[in-house]
């Protein structure tokens, strides 16, 4: 349900609300970034101290916890000489003033070390507000569409900065 | 044009604006969303009483009216074991306070009873403010590409709720 | 850095705050609409009059300035009966009132005329802010995967006009 459909009665409280959603879809969107770009420092900072980042069949994992989460983050992205993972669309529903769930449409392709991985997925979100801005409190990564066959093309090398 | 470059004069018509802005891209991504949990009574609720639902070539349809938008998405979507629509960038163009119109970049993947199908496509679509927010008045799905040959991979059945 | 987490002090700069970055979204919407719909009047507007559009490796080019990027649209991007740019999530960060740098995770397909093309890609972008809105000064496109072996389906010719 979108807030601005029943907008609030103040003008602060309106532009609150847009902050709100925008910065959820932000989170979302830097997480993305990080997995594309393999920062392993700009992932930590997207959770709360207690998050947790659950993965779905036929891929199971559930870590609970900063350092569980960037080694998680370690061995699951990293390693990956091709890894893009697509954000798409996403329904955000706020529980209240610092609370709120989603899910986003996913997918993530992988390539190099003859390992070959193609996925369509939703993304469960619950997200917290804390003094420092919107956070994950807990992702859960379920599958829809995998497909770790081999395939064609090339892979390059990420270059750094911008 | 976004509306963003030529600001209206008062601070509220701007904040209203940027709400009418993302109302109708959380209706895109709602529709997306609908598509991909299989949720009719959700998808009910993104149209006006009189809403047109157009498919284009090589699959087409075209359906108007509520009860005729439901039984379309009974047909076309919910009996697919896998589909995901991917809703990708879109630009919107507000025709006066109450009506837009917009163009937005989709993928489709559907796979499952022998049938696959996998698109890229352009929704053309009209919105209108109705007193209950945006809703669509009419899409028309453009394809671009459409494959319907066997691909590997398996697939996951939805798990119920957040 | 998602600026609504540290809102400025004022209403009225918050609210710009939220326009800039909804503008610098559409300006990205605008540019794949163009490829799209092989739109090269629009594709002009989206640029500062000396920007910079640089493709990176296998395909480099790099061309300065509207008229070399208009041609350069009008050899890369028109001449493909079937051409997709799907722009996934980006992540944006200010860099003073009137300038910003993001990256944006994409998707290309193109078909047609015996010719295949498939990637996943980074667009390293920076905007800067005209008395026309936010325009583009620079884009780099980085490709993470290309692949342009054939694949099948069918092509369908855009249509004109909403």
């Amino acid at each position: 349900m979108s807030l601005t459909e029943h907008p609030p009665a103040s003008l602060e409280s309106r532009v609150l609300a847009i902050e709100d959603e925008l910065a959820i879809r932000n989170l979302v969107a830097r997480f993305a970034d990080a997995c594309n770009e393999r920062d392993a420092a700009a992932f930590r900072t997207l959770w709360t101290a207690d998050g947790v980042w659950e993965i779905g069949a036929p891929n199971q994992a559930l870590v609970k916890g900063l350092e569980a989460i960037a080694d998680l983050f370690d061995r699951l992205v990293v390693p990956w000489p091709m890894f893009m993972q697509l954000a798409h669309s996403g329904v955000i529903e706020f529980q209240g003033p610092d609370e709120a769930v989603a899910r986003f449409a996913m997918r993530e392709r992988g390539m190099g070390d003859n390992r070959y991985y193609e996925n369509l997925a939703v993304y469960h979100d619950e997200f917290v507000r804390t003094p420092d801005g919107w956070r994950f409190k807990r992702r859960r990564y379920e599958y829809r569409y995998l497909d770790t066959s081999a395939f064609g093309g090339s892979l390059f090398p990420l270059t750094t900065g911008q």
